[in-house]
């Protein structure tokens, strides 16, 4: 199945969308939105998969059922928790390098994870707004929304905690993260809300490709219209979602509708680009010395989506604008 | 106005206490949780106002409506954001001279705060679990919930976003802080979920006690039924409410049902005592190069509650046992 909340209220308005992202039935008489679906799940099953089925058998598309991508807010436009893992250590590495901090050894194999906002969620299509000096950088990452998760859940149980996945861009101000993260407190306001794409979707789903808590595809990343990053999400993640879960819940338990994210999607083969700014910008100063990468101008655009190999669409698109500060 | 949340489902039965606690009326027919009630705060004020004239003119006290804290959850047991300040920075200095980190002057200046869970909020009766082995602390704070602030709201608007005033018990893993923020990224498993007081109070509720972003009293804690610490919440808290509201919406809006945390209580005059236990470790090491308070033990309790100085109860009280692992 493949949820969208379209923009309305604080929650949004819940609407099942067809496999291939053509058409989107309100189902708000089944539940108003992904909220409250999530927290009812187990009863609403049978009348979800009964829509799932009549939204993928209907025939001609009406404008009305047309799905429309910047309808969407945030699956979740407002979560009770968002956590963000940093899966990829390759990238860790690079970002690190870039701000001239060592990576420990440790970090290979206790993952990274922080906790971010999750108030005000971006959707797909929603502008990216902040003053260009602070250092605007996207993320292309993979987020799941979790089950309720009991307390020291290991790895081995943790897949049948994961409800939904999505895409996210995962904001960053690079210029105000290393003053940040010197005071030893996490991120606050280094940490714009992150955007998520417009569909969120169970993990049969995504087929084959779904595997032991990783998705074996390209994420591919275009700035301003162009390629600039196609990495194979399953290829170098360090730590699969079924870990980043066991380590959320070492010590808490974690609520249902907690969502965690990736990290930035990185492969150590360069020539399959990046999914940040910064990492193109490590890069640059490994060759040259120099950065040639700005962060985000005002009018610069970011497109992140994953499609199957013959181009079939899983989780739509994020396609989002810098417009600099409000 | 007072407000409770009585325990029942994901985010609780909305309660109107009276000002002297003693009584308490479901008014789920006004709004069913106190989110909801947050939500449409503007349209439903006439009738909570209503609810609150008659509740505090209300005579006899029939059982049903007698106010029970053990029945309550946090007022928001599940929030879309929490943000823990340090705004009594004497409290960050002994904390840091407990892990042998110095700390920089920066910090009189620039308030720390971090991004905790806020997904699974627990009740002022609700256990205290955890492994012993992990250093299980408990931090006496005030915690506010906003209304929506917008991105770059100054310290000197941010008066009017303040829509409640809570207790607050920040519990801390103090042997896991060391090597997780060594890593960086801030607090993920060593700041299990946080405890609540039974109500959350309009900023009217606390008359002239309540300033500038401060409250004018003490800080009362017990530790197995002895006096902890009583300092004032209003003494050496460098910064107010309205400068931790500021910093945390610098780079970002910040959505209505924020919570926001003080830090824990701390006066320079350590003879009004501490409101956690690694200052007073501190200050044992300090004196005499060892400490003898140990972290919670299972049977352990902590009470932690603000009167008038006439001994009027404005937030009820937070009274946690120390169970041990699960």
């Amino acid at each position: 199945m493949k949820f969208a909340s379209y923009k309305s209220g604080r929650d949004g308005q819940l609407h099942i969308v067809s496999r291939n992202l053509k058409r989107a039935f309100r189902i708000t008489d089944i539940a108003p939105s992904l909220r409250e679906c999530l927290d009812n799940w187990e009863t609403l099953l049978p009348d979800l998969q009964e829509r799932h089925q009549r939204i993928n058998a209907a025939g001609q598309v009406d404008n009305a059922k047309r799905f429309h991508t910047p309808s969407c807010s945030a699956p979740l436009p407002r979560a009770t928790q968002w956590l963000d893992g940093s899966a990829y250590v390759n990238h860790v590495e690079l970002a690190r390098k870039a701000r001239g901090v060592p990576m420990p050894d440790s970090f290979w194999t206790d993952p990274l994870m922080y906790q971010g906002g999750s108030d005000n969620l971006l959707g797909p299509c929603d502008p990216i707004t902040g003053n260009p000096d602070w250092g605007v950088d996207f993320e292309a990452e993979l987020a799941i929304i979790t089950d309720d998760v009991p307390i020291g859940c290991s790895a081995e149980e943790a897949h049948q905690h994961i409800m939904l996945v999505m895409l996210c861009n995962d904001l960053s101000l690079r210029n105000l993260i290393p003053e940040e993260l010197g005071k030893g407190f996490g991120f606050v306001q280094s940490k714009p809300p992150s955007s998520f794409g417009p569909v969120a979707v169970t993990p049969d789903e995504l087929g084959h490709y779904w595997q032991e808590g990783k998705l074996s595809l390209p994420m591919q990343v275009y700035f301003n219209d162009q390629p600039f990053g196609h990495p194979d999400c399953a290829v170098d993640m360090t730590f699969n979602f079924h870990e980043l879960i066991a380590h959320a819940a070492k010590t808490r338990p974690l609520g249902r509708g907690t969502i965690i994210g990736s990290g930035t999607v990185s492969n150590k083969d360069k020539s399959t680009g990046s999914c940040c700014l910064v990492e193109q910008r490590m890069l640059e100063i490994i060759a040259s010395g120099q950065p040639q990468t700005r962060y985000l101008q005002p009018g610069d655009k970011v497109r992140i989506e994953i499609t199957t190999p013959d181009g079939q669409p899983l989780f739509g698109a994020i396609e989002q604008t810098f417009t600099g500060s409000h």
